[in-house]
């Protein structure tokens, strides 16, 4: 079996992309938004058809994990309620599509995060998609404010009582930033990885895992930049008198496979232990077209995968087993 | 002959540093700083016998492009005036170090920014390191603030008048942050990474070098996260319409090998042109230990890049001619 530990619902109806839209709209003018639209399920049935289901289908994905379009989160938009219904309309059409394709989706929720509201505040959500919609895991945003980082790090006890939830309920968060507003940042191209690499230097710095050790934490987009730095890293933790990586985070931390070109993937498994790899490709997402190079698509994550050769042991850690140990709750659906 | 185009003053007198210590103590108590200490000769030629010497010996290296302790730049500490004073007395202690030891270094200044005051500012001491201290490039700081994030994009206008000034001496400027407040982010384990991965974002969506065709830019540390998600950027330009890579950003922008680890250098020229990338250390800097898997300093980045048997033409040119043609001032010291 492959599973895709990284899909986004980039391809949602007109409808639902439209009432937040008007609901951002409404917010600015001060007003009540407009109520949710009915969709219908074949517009939901289409949009993945099309799409996922397609991609999946000339891949050979069995399944994805799935959650809402990430740069659309907008945490930064309007206010707490605002966050709030966005991420539930959000969450509960990722239920719809688990519901209507059996066994092919896996869903991970969208917070209601607000740039200065308690975090604890996110939790009735999360426990409402894992408890309610069988949900699998969450994408955590570090920085709420959309790149301007006014947020406390991840290691702050700030986070505590949500990573309480985690653990209790036994679901990861995949550390995945939104869209931005600040000028110097393009959310695809420099946002996300600069995330992902700040996100790993505060886990480096800090004892979050000493006082969860049953949390865990994605990476997306291959760890950012800490593969291609991995000797920095590991100089870093020396210089800083911490313990060695494989000690201090990556008993807890994990990269997915969002790097969209061969060289990067092998350098990604030539300096990250296979167990800490989990198959994911981001589709369809940051990067669509084909690369001439290859005359197949960037984010065929599958081919660089496949071209390493592992053995069948490490292969099925990579395609499905490094996901079933970090998405325990997978097992109750597949 | 051997160039290491990245190298900062991080070994400094007590005094030079005790001096900064005071003027941010002034700054703060609304009162003018101390004079500048007389530092003697000695105090500055055992402070880099004793360091960097001593490694460009043990690791056969001819020359040190030598700028100020980035770190310790910190635009966003006090105000113009403050950062004025104290570009000032750090360029004035590299041009002695340069002095001291003819041939073995040249200087590359620090630039007196400051948050929200126009760059144009900072032309006259850019003026004076090149024309009268015989300079052969800047830092250029894209976050003046210190973590935060609140300049413009380096492709803004804002920034032309410097470029323009850039041109006009035909120095390169190497993108260089400094320290940080925002508690978000470790100086030299994320930030640096991280600017260095937005600001080739914001080459790769803007039309600088149309405008400026001879404007030279180098972004350290290996490109930040760029080489590792080169099928990224390759793919995020053609997303957005923008010309290839080698067209829009590789004719002006430079890496350097400062990554600290053989899987990391071996990705870098597997990817980038080879006439992108100039030999670099940050010797002594960010990471100072040794590996324990290897036995040599994580930054003794000319071993990673001899290991890659390169054919000698293309080894002159990452040791030295490439370096000599992005900073053709070098002719002048050499």
């Amino acid at each position: 079996m492959i599973i895709d530990c990284h899909g986004h619902y980039t391809t949602a109806p007109a409808a639902h992309t439209e009432w937040r839209r008007a609901q951002l709209a409404a917010s600015s003018a001060g007003e009540r938004p407009p109520p949710y639209p009915s969709i219908p399920d074949d517009d939901v049935r289409q949009s993945i058809v099309d799409n996922q289901l397609r991609i999946m289908a000339e891949r050979g994905v069995d399944v994805t994990i799935f959650s809402p379009r990430a740069s659309a989160m907008g945490h930064h938009a309007g206010d707490e309620a605002v966050s709030a219904a966005w991420a539930r309309a959000c969450n509960d059409l990722i239920h719809r599509v688990v519901t209507l394709f059996p066994g092919r989706f896996a869903g991970v929720c969208q917070l209601p995060q607000s740039p200065g509201v308690a975090i604890a505040r996110a939790v009735p959500e999360l426990r409402r998609c894992v408890e309610e919609l069988g949900f699998v895991g969450c994408n955590l945003n570090p920085d709420p404010s959309g790149g301007h980082w006014t947020a406390p790090p991840l290691t702050d006890r700030y986070w505590y009582p949500f990573y309480e939830a985690m653990v209790a309920l036994d679901v990861p968060a995949m550390v995945h930033v939104s869209g931005v507003t600040n000028p110097n940042f393009h959310a695809t191209g420099s946002h996300y990885l600069n995330a992902d690499t700040t996100a790993f230097m505060q886990f480096l710095q800090a004892d979050l895992f000493t006082d969860f050790p049953g949390l865990r934490l994605v990476i997306p987009h291959g760890g950012g930049a800490v593969p291609f730095h991995w000797g920095r890293f590991r100089g870093l933790a020396d210089m800083l008198g911490r313990p060695p990586l494989s000690e201090s985070v990556m008993r807890n931390v994990f990269f997915d496979t969002c790097v969209y070109h061969q060289p990067g993937i092998d350098l990604l498994f030539e300096v990250v232990d296979v167990d800490n790899i989990l198959f994911g490709s981001e589709t369809l997402g940051a990067v669509r077209g084909i690369d001439p190079r290859t005359g197949h698509h960037f984010d065929d994550t599958r081919r660089y995968v496949d071209a390493l050769g592992l053995d069948p042991a490490d292969r099925a850690k990579v395609y499905e087993g490094n996901a079933r140990r970090v998405y325990p709750r997978l097992a109750a659906l597949l």
